[in-house]
């Protein structure tokens, strides 16, 4: 995809928010919300000041990432008694010390549940490819990749994929030409993960030149490297990743005083530079989600 | 030179301001300064907002670019009545209709003579390669711009390099490496110039990928490109470049109503950002100018 | 244009042998033809050897480029007697001393006159942007390449825009935008002149990335750079330009003993990676020449 | 790392030929040596023909990949009885069907007893990352290359790495970083793999371009893609990989006779273009090989 450096060529742009995520928690930074009822008023402050996604991982009592369905459940019915976002829930849940005390990722079956959440997320991610996300092992097989798309596809959940490499596009465009995914797909440009491909703004171009014309993306630059990166972006005609699950700072040493901080910083620079924000009708349309 | 988004690894950002130019006037902005009072007054607000270099050209008194040393004497001097910012002198002057209706460019020798302005200019740009700039001839030999380095040179006047193409870092280089050149070499980045390199990140990648570490760069983007070049630059670690000269707008449709908003409007966004912006005696360190 | 490293699913390569050239002659290798007998017997060598685009300047009694199109009826007219490969005129002529000693380029109207060479030739090159080739300039207005296009259009004469650096790419695109060049583009992509793009493959690269999809292209790697970037183009997907034009050497400090050595080093390569050669009639199927 | 496309200042090159590998075997190709003695036979006429490294794996009885410390012993003196070629070990072993009937990757603890071969291999190799080989589970992580590095050091055993995709440059460049690591890194880029990044000259170029002045760098290029990316590579400075374990065939629906004709095909191209070819006593040098 060619870039173009011009704000009036460039389509709305939608600020997505991950508000929790599935590594850590309070103890990165105590305004991360990690119940249901902290979430759904997160998420409408952040509704509020600009953002038309909210991206969500859900937590158990302790404040560890689950994949319990009836959390699931309860965190998007309170978030969508308070505003009209979009919900879309992250399919890698999270990370957790198992039994033997090792690090490690929720198995395929239990991330496939997610697709079964009622009620139905808006949207769902999808990892394109295996790697150690740092020191643990983030199995994403082409195999299980593929039923998970098909099973989405039966439920009407339109999928957001997270890139972490290269060769992570060639495994979506192989989803695509297979028939599994549907086109255009819609990329979301992971930087900075030890073990994925590095924070360098040189990178991001490189990500973004290989997708089809017409795709989406965003970039999800973590902690130090968001705003560098998301910014750029917003440059570059990208949507808009923001959020405590990604970078628990607004500057450099200080901490987030709450997700709404970061998603009215984006919002602040969106203004300043003309970018238009995409609206939750907005948000819809290009990701295909039914009302 | 490798990119990092790190603001944190980033060195203070130079913000400099092209009030005028040598090419539109008053009747593409009603706001663009073209005599030495106004430019000036419009100098020193700027530099109040933060800009801590000023890129001059000087107009006759029917607003055309003029090589007239007296009127860049005239300029200077009352700049620095007012405030102590950097002030460098374009040395292309500027294009004008010659007696046979033709729009050209300065001859060798009077762009020369810029180098003889008193009080000196405490910087000077090069351009460093020759093209079609839209229209107009611009021819800039290597042969004339190792003469007027070395001129520069015995006149202590530092240089930043305007680069329209990828072989203009090599023309560059080949003046440093001939001992004509000092090191660091300084780049401008120009893009979006009918005849120049185009207005794409992916090209203002591939030129920061292409100069020496340790080199200070910023982007002169045309127009509507301004805007989301320079603030990509911003994420990037480079200087900025904004001003009247370079783009005639605020927002699309919307002509600028000073070169202070056009400042502002940059420093606003690197507050929000948290990138830190250079002083004057900052930016008289980077480029080694004199006191 | 992305690239794919497959050699069964690029296009027959196609050899052009830039046979003279418009700059050095006998002094800088006594194999290089100068006069239409040596050349007519050089190109059918060649064209049995496997090229199938012969490109053309021709020189004076004394062996300087000249714009004579008496010298280049003979040229074409014994070529053609000997052998149907295709004949493309550069549009660039040669340079050459002026009455006062200067070294420089043919005016564009003396450039536009090749256009009424009969026996008319088969396809005829533009040079896509101005730069100084060396110390000499060498303008190439897009005022006078859209009359040359338009021009050769009426003649029926196809065209082949040599780029000698990224913006010549866009200069190019406009072309074809205002409807002047037909699509698809061809493309030469000349890297290793001073003032031009440097001969790196990283530059290469860039080049080929830049242009549309159905676009034919070639790389002119001068002197030492030829072998290393005309091969690489053959690993591509490009098509090949070689000979003494462009370089003059066989290996480093050996002299060519001829145009065909130059292009049986080609074949030879190209047959040991199974690479297909395009024939004649391939050739003027890509550019679409007129039988 | 900075391209140039000039032989003269190119390392001389350095022919490593996998014979065997840990995927397919004399079912793909019934050429492909598989037990010790058609090994060592292989490896001579390779050497002969211009190979200075050989990239190891060995096979059972059945033909299967083995980790058997045996078996390498006994394919090691095999080889070093007839040549002192350089003798790499994959640290992969190659895959496998478990007792499940799963096809999978040998586990961390049988891979690490690769460093204790006798007689030691000069050279061994390291994957770089975690990654789905196609559809077999391929992990790499942090913690078990580190160990691998260390106790690689200890038997000085200098080792290359496999990189499959840009964040694994990264990975290394993390062992180095943390002192495990010895500089220079020495690179094997593998493209074409599913699940890694695409075979396209472009990836090439990427990777390339991020590792650091003064690496040895080569490609693997998977099957067909090995020639187009080899021989490219072979015009940008890098060294080569061929063998039977990357590809089968010589040409297009033409199985590969033997590995020497791989090799002596790469022979032929760089004999053809004077780039040297470096002798068993040169790639020790590179690599930091003891006699």
């Amino acid at each position: 995809m060619l870039t173009i450096a011009d704000f009036s060529q460039m389509k709305k742009m939608i600020i997505t928010v991950a508000i929790t995520g599935g590594i850590h928690g309070k103890e990165a930074n105590p305004n991360l919300p990690e119940q249901p009822d902290e979430q759904a008023q997160d998420v409408y402050d952040c509704y509020n000041a600009g953002a038309s996604i909210c991206h969500l991982h859900v937590r158990d009592r302790e404040g560890k990432p689950t994949g319990d369905l009836n959390k699931y459940a309860e965190a998007i019915s309170k978030i969508k008694a308070k505003c009209p976002i979009v919900v879309q829930v992250g399919n890698g849940i999270g990370f957790y010390y198992d039994e033997k005390g090792n690090y490690v990722c929720y198995p395929d079956e239990i991330r496939m549940k997610l697709l079964e959440i009622e009620p139905k997320p808006d949207l769902i991610t999808l990892n394109a490819g295996t790697f150690h996300f740092g020191d643990v092992l983030f199995p994403n097989s082409h195999e299980f990749n593929t039923r998970f798309v098909k099973m989405a596809n039966n439920r009407k959940i339109p999928i957001e994929c997270e890139v972490y490499d290269i060769g992570h596009i060639a495994n979506t465009m192989r989803l695509v030409d297979e028939g599994a995914l549907k086109k255009p797909a819609h990329f979301s440009f992971v930087l900075g993960i030890d073990g994925g491909i590095p924070a360098r703004h040189e990178n991001l171009m490189r990500l973004v030149s290989d997708i089809p014309e017409g795709s989406t993306w965003q970039v999800i630059g973590v902690s130090r490297y968001q705003f560098p990166l998301t910014v750029a972006a917003m440059c570059m005609g990208g949507n808009i990743r923001t959020g405590l699950e990604d970078n628990v700072y607004y500057k450099k040493g200080e901490l987030a005083i709450s997700n709404v901080q970061l998603v009215a910083s984006i919002v602040k620079i969106a203004r300043e530079l003309g970018r238009e924000i995409a609206t939750v009708h907005d948000a819809k349309e290009y990701f295909g989600v039914e009302n």
